[in-house]
């Protein structure tokens, strides 16, 4: 079950070696779970992920109260801490609290993960209270009306959130009707018409043995944590046959990783809001996760808003005092992706900081980068991939996403090799791709004070 | 120079062994710098910081032009990155993105660090850029003026985070006219009525090699820092005669730790804006950061707000639906500290959520806490500090803030001892004690909406 195998790890493949110890391993269980673990020698400590491929993107928007509707992912991400057939939510919250741990969960487009973070002798608690969660979930019907109401709370912490409301509606705007345009959360009206049959019946559809991998890093044996989870899981057949790890099942089809059709959604979106600063995103489809050009994306984005010698950085706050937050951000899913640029700033300063961030995109694809700035680029992402590294966390997640994406693994030589092989000259074609893409943008905040809102139009009119 | 010693180690000894190995070192040099180390085995990066103890506080409220105005601290934290004698502040950013390195700093109250995570390979670099920082700065006046709306753009960012906005009220009602009281930013008139003369005399005064402290965790060896530091600083003499590492000082005396008489400045502050969500902030005076008490705040605060099994977790959220995020929060400084419960929430259930906040604070000075609770929360700070010290940022300030703060060095295993012998009366107390302060509440939001002003102020107008 273990050998060295050469990289990039296709992850049909078991398990390789680094310097002859067995360092990544993986195991499909024949239930069609699939565990994969990267131990790091040294470390005391050890993340532990359970993750499901279904995400925001998977929901149906039809009928609030259907299986599957709108935010319902985010809704059940929620309600699996509120309770199992043996454990309550206190219990639950006190077996991490107990002992110090880190204990969460994110939903997202793509794929929902309840993970947690412990020293090296709480992980086999870890695996049986997140595999309960995730196998034994009661949702309760008064459970069930008291999360909707902490749902509708963070739904309206995050719309106080400026800059949250702009990368909300960039995503619409670029993405206009593909799923993956949509927020993860729903929105007020499809929580509120939510019914506890519908989000059950997400839960018994998409929570299978075929759809989950089961990922851990650090201090971590590989087959000791196999058992376990096989163990827990086989108990969960008591209440929910289907996890009966004696059923034989192939894991679930990968998601295919072709770039779909994106129909703009909207050129230019304005929201009128109170506050003392206007927040502007502007934004074009990226590149799906798999993309060959992926590693250029990587290098370019840095160069654009990745870092403080990065050209947004430099022009908008360095050099002309314009904004205090500047960045640029590159998202990549199965099949559609989102490349853009933000800048918070005063309402008096949005035309300009408008213009500057259509200027470096224009500019960007006119004169491409700096034998300089590639050099810089590929040196940053070496050290500040090392560094993140370093954390289990990071290493649990790349095993996971590496098994749910394209199924394939990169270790960070690997990946390295491939940013270094990238040309000035293909981040210059890239950026010329990107511009000939439909820009949209979107700008909040309060658009009448110093016309804030007029001059960014005008801005942008020629560019949108 | 080096030998083991008890702990907690008064720092006025030298170094200290754990396990026959020396991990922790300090040395202090006849400039009165001082430079503290600690090496963890295995580890490849390391977290490097100059830290002056200069914060907020330690300004003077007199007109705005003059040295150390009000913001002036952090005003100058910004310009140490605007470029020296020898670098442009393009250098000192491409320095630390080319090798991946994150690079910071952060103003405090009572405090200004400097600081980098990076590669080992990379140490030196990074020792000698902060180092230039630091001690090289030109403070050009163009520089100064373009900075100066950049700083003008944070402020205005952070005023559009209502959360942001009622921790920085709530800490000057509670702390009326304390120093410690005020916002760490200074605020857009003394901002904008700052001159660069101000700040350059603030630098000159208050960045001295007495009060210089340096730390490092890591993959760090303590003789090459020490030999680094002390020539890179040295460098600065030149145009900098008081660095000369061949003058003699005597390290800064520490801050006072005395209790400061604290008076309230006000009772109740409401901060009306628009918005999905009411804000709302209880909090008292707290403990001083050497109070021997502090042990049982920790446990104290654990219990109230620390987690999600926490009380106001529990009640607030989990039980009642009431606000996605609820917590309490302990400060401590060297003569003041600061104990505060906060919950976001819909404006039609302020008055509620006020009302569970004064219980709750109340509950647990009549009814003191469970042995169940003193022992969950026993092992919550075990584990999370432990998990928390794989990081060597956690390890370099922890060494820097035992040097600048107390003077007394607390290893893990020292700092649980102690919590371990906090009784539940002695947390009863202590509650107690809080409850007997003086209590002011801050709520910001949109007030009139569901009459959540009015109802905040009923639910807590027999408590404050």
């Amino acid at each position: 079950m273990t050998s060295a195998v050469d990289l990039p790890l296709d992850l049909s493949a078991l398990s390789f070696s680094v310097g002859g110890e067995t360092l990544v391993q993986r195991t499909v269980h024949s239930s069609g779970v699939r565990i994969l673990t990267e131990s790091m020698p040294g470390v005391r400590s050890a993340t532990l992920g359970f993750w499901v491929p279904v995400g925001s993107r998977d929901e149906q928007a039809h009928h609030a109260a259907a299986a599957g509707s709108l935010g319902s992912t985010h809704f059940l991400e929620h309600l699996l801490f509120k309770g199992t057939h043996s454990r309550s939510a206190l219990d639950i919250a006190i077996s991490f609290d107990a002992v110090g741990g880190e204990h969460n969960a994110m939903t997202a487009k793509e794929f929902t993960c309840y993970y947690a973070k412990v020293r090296d002798s709480d992980l086999s608690m870890a695996t049986g209270v997140i595999a309960d969660m995730v196998t034994g979930s009661v949702i309760d019907s008064a459970e069930f009306d008291t999360e909707r109401t902490v749902i509708l709370e963070e739904l309206a912490m995050a719309e106080d959130d400026p800059a949250d409301v702009a990368s909300e509606r960039l995503c619409g705007a670029v993405l206009g009707d593909h799923p993956l345009g949509r927020p993860i959360g729903g929105d007020s009206s499809t929580i509120t018409g939510a019914t506890r049959e519908g989000v059950w019946q997400h839960y018994r559809e998409q929570y299978q043995p075929s759809n989950l991998v089961v990922a851990a890093a650090g201090a971590v044996d590989h087959d000791t944590l196999v058992s376990e989870v096989v163990e827990a899981l086989e108990h969960a057949s008591r209440h929910w046959p289907e996890w009966s790890m004696s059923r034989v099942a192939t894991p679930a089809a990968r998601r295919d990783q072709t770039p779909a059709a994106i129909t703009r959604g909207a050129d230019y979106i304005e929201v009128e809001r109170p506050g003392g600063q206007i927040n502007l995103m502007l934004g074009v489809p990226g590149l799906i996760a798999g993309d060959p050009l992926r590693f250029a994306m990587s290098i370019l984005n840095i160069v654009v808003g990745g870092g403080m010698s990065s050209r947004l950085f430099q022009e908008i706050r360095e050099k002309r005092g314009l904004a205090y937050s500047t960045y640029s951000f590159a998202s990549a899913y199965s099949d559609a992706g989102l490349f853009g640029l933000y800048a918070g700033c005063s309402p008096e300063k949005a035309g300009v900081v408008a213009t500057v961030l259509r200027d470096e995109f224009s500019r960007l694809a006119q004169d491409g980068i700096t034998d300089d700035e590639l050099r810089r680029a590929l040196g940053q992402l070496a050290g500040s991939s090392a560094l993140a590294l370093e954390d289990s966390e990071t290493r649990m997640g790349r095993l996971a996403r590496s098994d749910l994406g394209t199924g394939v693994f990169y270790d960070l030589d690997h990946t390295l090799e491939c940013v270094a092989a990238v040309t000035s000259a293909e981040v210059q074609s890239l950026a010329q791709e990107l511009a000939s893409r439909p820009l949209s943008a979107v700008v909040v905040g309060d658009l009448n004070a110093s016309s804030a809102g007029r001059n960014v139009r005008r801005a942008l009119e020629d560019a949108l």
